[in-house]
């Protein structure tokens, strides 16, 4: 008789489709039984007699109206089984429906940021009733650096008694790409405004660019990365955090007029990428958490040449965790977004809830 | 009433006495009972009614003789409860008792290489053995790189769907620091035999620096990695080696003797060095795993100076890892030696595995 777990997942966009792709194929002694499949806010597949979803015919299947949040959470406790929650959007409401979840004894595995790096109360709120026997575990790798091996790293040097001393990282693939372009170890006459708008061209930003400069993305990670580290952070608008927007076009309405007026304020970030060239650096924009000063930032920072961060390509992300234990600090470089990758963050994640839960 | 699970810790050497610290400091819900400690191959703590071990005192405890491997298996599954084997030895003895632990319920967390790298008989038996109800698991981050996070993350890539298309990484510090300090993006005329007397002198070799030149280490590590992206490597010696030591000078008995004539061979690799430099290159000592030509090998290899391996520092570890999902690679790099890092990698796995046996 082999083990089995029931899993309810919600969404099925980018990620959502490739983590229920993934999960299809998955070969394990472990059972995975979908028991819930919300595609979206308006369609379910889902049976009360809890028969498991077809994943290889789910997109063809007639669907239902969603449970609402309340009827999901009894739904799955009456299923009288190991359960994990599957949270594949970008909702805050679900996100703040995750302290229910787990006192009910649901798990969660999420790359939805929104949980863990908005006010620290609904943080605390998740791990401590996480701790509390019978409760649900929560795995969210891929909330940092999508399936780079980041969080989970993190937290074993933290409860093996490691001290965090500095974190410093490149955790916005656009943001990567527009200054790996922009910043050089090569001289170059490239224009800040043209590499957004290739950048905007290829579909590397969001629809509207200023999503990605204003920071904020960063700036949840980093939360993230802090809180775990031992920071009390209160929210992510709690630092400073850099915003490439400049002051002038914030109020701009749309995207056309901001993407036209850009070039106006080139010159500004050319006077300060050219300082830089002049001391051997590049300019990348960083989140950093610094635990001797107990200070987190993100913004522009310096770079030599030799720096690992200046040999960045593409649109990696980079993360630098420097610790007691590792005073030249741990890297971990590689694809920060992307269906595929953040699936199998998402998807590893479940395994493990699995392998500790299933029955 | 919290969870507990038991532990037998064999070793306190480097990495044992750094594990035994780090597990007496750990503060988590589950309890951790050390019911067998062999501080060596001839004194031993434990108890007939299985008495926790007072890791604060073991060092001034008076001791016993150790149990052999056959009494000891019989000792732990007599206590009744989940327990994990920590072997922190490099012993082959006690690696080809693996088997013997899984299949009798045992759990092993271990930095020894030799049971994964050696013949590929006990690999399967090893993990053959695991898959089954009720077996014992079995983590062995430390094997590679120390506890950098590199076997799990590999692990979860494979289990979850993708394909590895390369591996490649400096796996010894040792032969990391001589080549980092030999040949560089700067010119420099530092020789290869005065960089192997500062590295001994500073005791980053072995007491014989051939058995870092051989190679051997390297080539058990990429057999690990190897085996798991799913080549069936038979053995370490399977694959090209490139070795160090000059052909002239591996029958020479004494150490001093070896260093003393190491000079004598000093031309042959500055010529590939200067080789490489003319083609903006630096050297490096790699293990590779192409499962496109399916092909193993260890040896020199040659990097552009904006390579992540050319801008290595001091005795760093790195691994490169190419799948379907990273073509631009995952990259892994730091310490991947040394006491505190390395009992922080097994003591991470045996809490993993207590989150999945304790009871
Ligand atoms: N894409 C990446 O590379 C990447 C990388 C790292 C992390 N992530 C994270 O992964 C998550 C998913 O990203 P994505 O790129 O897949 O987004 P997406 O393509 O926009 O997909 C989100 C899906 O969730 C559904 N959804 C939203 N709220 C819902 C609700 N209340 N009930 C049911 N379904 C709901 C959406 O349905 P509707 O169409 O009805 O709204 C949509 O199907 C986000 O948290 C994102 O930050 C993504
Ligand atoms: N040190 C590192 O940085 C590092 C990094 C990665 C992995 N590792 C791996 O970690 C393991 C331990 O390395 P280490 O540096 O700690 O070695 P070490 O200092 O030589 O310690 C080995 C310990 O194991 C004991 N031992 C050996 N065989 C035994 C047996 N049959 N029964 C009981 N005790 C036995 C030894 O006792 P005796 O003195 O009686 O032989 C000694 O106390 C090795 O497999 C190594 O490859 C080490």
């Amino acid at each position: 008789m082999s083990k089995s777990v029931n899993v309810a997942i919600i969404g099925s966009g980018v990620v959502g489709s490739a983590f229920i792709n993934q999960l299809n194929n998955l070969k394990t002694a472990i059972k995975y039984n979908v028991i819930y499949l919300a595609l979206n806010t308006s369609q379910a597949l889902f049976s009360k007699d809890y028969k498991p979803v077809d994943l290889s015919t789910y997109t063809t299947t007639e669907t239902q109206q969603p449970l609402s949040l309340d009827d999901l959470v009894s739904y799955l406790k009456d299923s009288g089984k190991p359960t994990i929650f599957v949270d594949n959007t970008s909702s805050e409401a679900i996100a703040n429906f995750y302290p229910t979840f787990i006192k009910s004894g649901i798990s969660i595995a999420t790359p939805n940021k929104k949980a863990f790096s908005s006010s620290l109360k609904i943080w605390n709120d998740i791990f401590e009733s996480s701790k509390v026997e019978g409760a649900g575990l929560v795995y969210h790798e891929s909330t940092v650096g999508a399936g780079l091996p980041i969080i989970l790293p993190l937290k074993d040097l933290v409860t093996t008694g490691d001290k965090v001393v500095k974190i410093e990282g490149i955790f916005s693939g656009t943001l990567s790409y527009i200054f790996n372009e922009f910043s050089t170890t090569e001289p170059s006459n490239v224009k800040f405004s043209d590499v957004v708008k290739v950048a905007k061209q290829l579909g590397y930003t969001e629809p509207d660019p200023r999503d990605d400069l204003n920071g904020l993305d960063v700036a949840r990670k980093v939360t993230i990365l802090a809180r775990i580290s031992g920071l009390e952070v209160e929210s992510p608008t709690s630092f400073p955090v850099q915003s490439l927007i400049p002051k002038e076009l914030e109020g701009v309405q749309s995207v056309a007029e901001f993407m036209e007026k850009l070039p106006n304020y080139d010159n500004d970030i050319q006077k300060v990428k050219d300082e830089a060239f002049a001391e051997n650096k590049v300019l990348r924009f960083v989140g950093q958490v610094d635990l001797e000063t107990n200070k987190v930032s993100v913004g522009i920072g310096k770079y030599g040449f030799d720096h690992p961060f200046a040999s960045l390509k593409g649109s990696d992300n980079v993360v630098s965790i420097k610790t007691e234990r590792y005073p030249n600090p741990l890297i971990i470089q590689g694809a920060g977004a992307g269906s595929e990758v953040t699936a199998h963050g998402v998807l590893a994640d479940t395994i493990k809830i699995a392998e500790r839960i299933a029955k």
